[in-house]
């Protein structure tokens, strides 16, 4: 199974949540299963909020990433492209919703995603974050392609 | 000005994001300027989505630290109690909401929070995400004050 973020174009592979190239980062992969997508994660000890607790923003950074990753998948598979048969669109988030259901213990976490909508650049993608059997957090998240102006010349690269 | 992060309790100080114990954490900063909520903060290197743009996932992150910040000094405020004159009562997230407007250019950045509602245990805080004169986000979080079943021991808590 190919990760999608193993398929992004290498100038647009840095992201700190999914970026194959951020050393720094999570790197989360993210795959197709059925019409779902999966995520899963192990945080790191200091990944808290209080002892024995994921932190929210590590839970909201997550669903971004996999969202971004899942919007992917679905156009390449609403276009009939198979993962891995070309380099992956990029997509970004214009917005982003997370409900905190329960508090997320610390420890491996699966995020699962659904297809709610894709209309031209626009996908919307729901998520359901677990802590083993139970769901902790719900997200949604409308994504947009990545606008040409964010490739290659940052307003302040130093490429 | 004495930001509210460093008054909180030290068993609940650990956040990644906000908790002054956590060295790996960011330890943002969050203080009261009039009825306004302002936090600062600076990006490491790493922190991107593409090279030159901020990360989103750390933009959504820093909402949620800076409105459970703002939470505990409107919660103060409201109580009639000065920052900084006992400890601070400490707040979760229950639902954030993120609206990317535009590209955040990788540097330092401000984030400023108004009070919308407070009741009981619920508060509401609107921000506004800056890098220089742009607003390149916006947010909304309802933020609750920490359940006593996340204080002290954690599901998978080594204390």
């Amino acid at each position: 199974m190919i990760a999608i973020q193993d398929t992004y174009p290498f100038d647009v592979a840095h992201c700190f949540g999914c970026g194959a190239l951020n050393e720094h980062g999570h790197q989360i992969k993210t795959v197709l299963d059925g019409m779902l997508t999966v995520t899963e994660f192990t945080p790191l000890p200091y990944h808290i909020a209080v002892p024995g607790f994921m932190y929210g923003g590590l839970i909201a950074s997550l669903i971004d990433c996999h969202s971004t990753g899942s919007a992917a998948i679905y156009k390449m598979v609403a276009d009939g492209k198979e993962i891995g048969s070309e380099e992956a669109p990029r997509f970004v988030t214009a917005h982003l919703e997370v409900d905190f259901r329960k508090p997320t213990p610390l420890g491996p976490v699966r995020l699962v995603g659904t297809l709610i909508e894709i209309k031209g650049r626009k996908v919307v993608v729901d998520t359901d974050f677990s802590a083993g059997e139970s769901v902790t957090a719900t997200g949604s998240a409308v994504l947009v392609e990545m606008p040409e102006s964010m490739v290659g010349e940052g307003p302040t690269s130093a490429r």
